[in-house]
């Protein structure tokens, strides 16, 4: 996941689905299968065909599944080796642009032969839909016919060939209302000029530069040349192998192989993984990029397979910069809703994002004519032997021998955002951040000379990398054995010892210790939490009507693994107003199958009033019925040297682990490495 | 890391260093290498034969290495390619108990056939050192012939046969004051009768029974039998492979192995370790387990090695359980200093603590009698190929061709307790807690019985796992591309935004960003930090002399990796007061070799006058010197039933990260993997 936004300069190298794309049959899909292209296009069919729509052109904003209704796809989920020869229907989700409306389209696939439309509706608040690729390229292209930019080129010493712009979405900040002109920033970058070239122009911005495109107009309607700044070198800034050697002066590692002598342990049946006690399925949209659904495990005391998570996907990204001044101040993104996940995915890179013993999936999403986008190998799945240890022990103890028994440990990744799966029943996303800064150009050369606030670091000559955070959050429809779920509270209580038993007290000279307060959220409002509150707490995901043998309630517990920043904005701030759930990490809402993005469904200049805080404040009933969890992981960016020119990874995420789901440690029935021989039960004498 | 304090019932397997051990020639030692086999047996011999403890007869508790002087080791270290025929003085640290005092004595070992005494004191103070291995299994044979005891076993149809007892330290509770006899408490297990065998016993208490034992007379001086809870069943708590299967019905997933093609990337001279651009020395002591000293990086922009880490180790480990009764109260370890973390490291077995590929180390310490034993591969050293990305970057707008650079991540991991060295620079130290709970013995055998606070979860039937917590602390001796450094606070700092250029603010309706308030602590006062607190704050290891060509200071940030849980008992109580620094992560003191363990030298009954807060209040200057970063981990544990027989591993851990210490990400040169055909650099059209 880039640091920048997701900014497109030129169309991205997805190949536009060939014929082999349009074949309709094959095997019947997964009621959450992503539309295939013959769907998508049947789709676009039935729009362009509909006299709802009017208006031309029609542009593509978004076209994704549909999902049938939550229970009938738990219907289809729960039939055993489920051979229907019917389907569920197949709906298509179309969000277009035209005559200046937003239109919202549902349209039955089901027959890809016979598309129909099913329902339409003319979006009338505030905010659009993301942007298309084709509109962000358009509009890329029109400063160098644009003659004051033309003019400030020249200032510079540019010419128009010398520089790329993007579309920097302007987010708002309280001006008009619904109806407005869709209008976008531009922001340019010097990709040549002087005989420089990198393939990292992020590092050269043509500062002081701003632009105001008319999307529907396609046309440049306001223009600001404030300052000046130098274009900082391109010496230093590239990052591409034949560009920074030979020679190699960095650090090498000796490399290394992973081999599977019985294969891959898991099994992909459509997009289906099948993998030790895990079954899920991964879906993909343009908007959040990959999905996981229907994961359960299996429990061989209870001898069936438990419900775990009924989908989870990164539902929304938050990216704001902290630099006031004009060209910096509207930079507070949000890549899910306003460029989309799915056409910034990049096709994973065979045996370096992901080892030589992954399995890839393609995935296709809608351009802005309609068309299907095939993006290869856009999501891995593969083992993980990390060298770690599932569980161990050693017992010297025992007379006359020494126990040790170890189990390694061995995940399932399934990466673009990366998903793990664990045998001993744990769930852990895990959000990678590297790619390039986005990057201000400055006169400073040396940190002696900042003398005010310059917003960020000196992080090579005359550029600072800005201040910023980044705040991912999911929507985990999790499902704990079963649909109807309650959130439990479990804060730890310093408690004192009246060292009296009459009051309740111990007689020991133990003058305190901790207990657990346990708390069922009863509304939305008890639902909202923050990870780093005091007193701690644990907080579950459970199933108040299942409970192991023993009488304790069955649960999953949400463990935070690093990255739990929350946004520092002023509530009043129009950035804050538009993403206000970024102060807690925190929130449980009812199912809502129209709740989805946590920005809300047009989130491009959304105004804050249809997102995940807002929803929330209705304060519906959260006890023992369908919730779901959204957990925003966020980390604040300070930015160091070795950001620069691309930076190393840094991660965060969490874990949703089982918490008396189980009637035991899972893994203990487990066979240990070897050839069955239990070489790695050592009993030596003592 | 066992979630049991680290008692032991029997002889560890270890084995007394034989002839080999005592062969006197050899390559000199690095200057921390721990004390040998042959040096451990000098030591004790000239400690016999000093005239300076005339008691018989003389326990050896610790014996260690008596590090040179800091400036000393640096300059050996700073030597390139030392070929230096003479070696620093090498000497011991020995604690002995004798004539019901503990004696402290330095011998020099530098020639082992004249081994001689440098000094001797007796320690007047509160605490007593670590338990001797042989003491414990001398108090635990005790109870089988104390006739009280052996009533107790009657009464609830048991044999001395069937039971096992270990020592568990007694703590302080404001009792008597320095010079008080030695005594520990004793609690004991079911290990057989009725047929029934497991090897984890611990799932099986005596429950009620206290035995106290004066280890100095090695008698019972002290009986408590109290209340009668039934012994849980046998059944289900075992772990070992043949008594869980055939047929084995946990998760099982496909084997896996690192293959490295071109063999291992590091290098073992001695116990000094060098890989890609790290070089360290993995040294080993009976309190603390393994020590990295020397950690330093080579800056290839720089052309230099650079220091980063003079030495880290685990000081202490503090596990106080949250049940104020009689039989429970005073769990309360300190496993460092208590027990000792030496000789309760187990051999780790090849292919399943670490993988194929690991590289593993052997250790010696000294048993109670002052001789070498040897633990065999205690640590081991590999390459983790975990699937993960080092650094990446798509680049779609460059015309005509779409760039993907992606370099896989390889981490060097030293396990014992893991610590993983990263090719950016990075040291991560992560603790992984797994083995065997504490379990109380209840008459519930359903959780709808209980009605009063349990002070844990039922786990089994009549089993109570108690909660508890674990503070690991580390002892790191950061030293950033020197010795004097300073502890810089970077708070990130709401700000708002005036709208108004004449008071500093911008012209933008922007009304908000944080800015970071840099503070560089003075005093040890300032050097203490929670990591969880408002607002938050970037903490750093920085040397004011050392700065990048832009004029950065050269840095090492602090990254908690989870795990950050602060201790909730009060101030007063008697545990707190032993580990008052568990109330805060972070502590920064100057550096003084006398200031190794943060409970003390004597953690065994100590008082907590002689603990790392204890130091810290003396609020010496920090700034500008050489410093010591103390970081405690720390996990409250409300235990579930998947913890039950043995517990899944959980971690936590933290990150020492270059900021501003190389003038940009170090990886940026390293060749891409491959055979440096670039296969990873694809140009495709775009």
């Amino acid at each position: 996941m880039a640091m920048l936004p997701l900014i497109l300069f030129v169309v991205v190298s997805a190949t536009v689905a060939g014929a082999d794309g349009a074949v309709a049959s094959g095997p019947l899909p997964h009621p959450l299968d992503p539309l295939s292209a013959v769907e998508l296009t049947a789709a676009r069919a039935a729009v362009l065909a509909s006299a709802l729509v009017p208006a031309r052109p029609i542009n593509f904003h978004y076209v994704g599944l549909d999902e049938p209704d939550k229970p009938d796809v738990l219907s289809y989920a729960c039939t055993p080796n489920n051979t229907s020869t019917s389907i569920l229907p197949r709906r298509a989700l179309v969000v277009a642009r035209a005559g200046g409306q937003s239109h919202e389209l549902r349209v039955d696939v089901t027959d890809t032969s016979a598309p129909s439309v099913l329902s339409h509706a003319v979006h009338r608040g505030a905010g659009f839909p993301m942007f298309t690729v084709e509109e962000q390229v358009a509009a890329g292209e029109l400063p160098p016919q644009y003659p004051p930019f033309v003019d400030s080129l020249r200032r510079r010493g540019l010419a128009p060939d010398d520089v790329g712009c993007g579309v920097f979405s302007m987010g708002w900040f309280g001006e008009g209302g619904a109806g407005k002109a869709r209008r976008t920033k531009l922001q340019c970058f010097v990709f040549g000029g002087g005989g420089a070239t990198t393939a990292n122009f992020y590092a050269r911005p043509l500062e002081g530069v701003t632009l105001v495109v008319d999307l529907e107009r396609m046309a440049i309607v306001g223009y600001s040349d404030r300052v000046v700044a130098p274009v900082p070198k391109a010496e230093g800034t590239d990052y591409r192998a034949d560009k920074v050697g030979p020679p190699f002066t960095g650090p090498a590692a000796a490399p290394g192989v992973v081999v599977q002598p019985e294969g891959r342990g898991f099994h992909v049946d459509g997009r289906v993984v099948r993998w030790a006690n895990w079954e899920f399925h991964v879906g993909f949209d343009m908007r959040a990029g990959p999905v996981i659904s229907l994961a359960s495990v299996y429990d061989a005391d209870a001898g069936r397979r438990r419900r775990v998570l009924y989908r989870g996907f990164v539902s929304e990204l938050f990216v704001p910069y902290m630099d006031p001044e004009e060209e910096w101040y509207f930079h507070t993104f949000m890549d899910a809703g306003e460029y989309g996940l799915g056409p910034a995915a990049p096709s994973l890179e065979l045996g370096a994002d992901c080892p030589d013993n992954a399995v890839y999936m393609d995935a296709y999403y809608a351009d802005g004519d309609g068309n299907p986008v095939k993006v290869e190998n856009v999501t891995c799945v593969f083992e993980r032997y990390a060298g770690d240890v599932a569980w161990r022990h050693t017992e010297a103890a025992l007379p006359g021998q020494v126990v040790t028994e170890v189990r390694p440990d061995v995940t399932l990744v399934v990466r673009t955002v990366a998903t793990e799966f664990k045998t001993v029943g744990t769930i852990k996303c895990v959000v990678s951040l590297s790619g390039i800064l986005e990057m201000k150009a400055t006169s400073y050369t040396h940190a002696d000379q900042i003398d005010v606030d310059a917003h960020g670091t000196l992080v090579a000559e005359n550029t600072i990398g800005v201040n910023h955070d980044h705040f991912i959050t999911y929507h985990l429809d999790v499902d704990v054995d079963g649909t109807d779920n309650s959130f439990v509270k479990n804060t730890f209580v310093s408690t004192r010892n009246s060292g009296d038993p009459a009051t309740g007290g111990a007689a020991t000279p133990r003058r305190s210790y901790w207990t657990v307060r346990r708390e069922v959220a009863e509304t939305e409002a008890d639902g909202q939490a923050s990870v780093n509150g005091a007193p701690p707490a644990e907080l579950l995901f459970v199933n108040p009507s299942r409970r192991t043998k023993l009488g304790n309630v069955a649960g999953y517990r949400l463990v935070p693994a690093g990255a739990t920043a929350a946004s520092l904005l002023a509530d009043d701030d129009f950035p804050q107003r538009r993403a206000s759930y970024t102060k807690k990490q925190v929130w449980v809402t009812p199912y809502d199958r129209a709740e989805k993005w946590a920005t809300g469904m047009y989130a491009e200049q959304s105004h804050g009033d249809d997102n995940l805080a807002a929803w929330s404040s209705r304060n519906r009933g959260i006890k023992d019925t369908d919730i779901v969890l959204w957990y925003t992981v966020g980390l604040h960016h300070l930015p160091c040297q070795e950001d620069f020119p691309v930076m190393p990874t840094v991660s965060g995420g969490f874990e949703l682990r089982p918490s008396n789901f189980f009637e035991r440690n899972p893994l203990i029935s487990t066979r240990p490495p070897g050839n069955g021989n239990f070489q790695n039960c050592s009993c030596r004498a003592g």
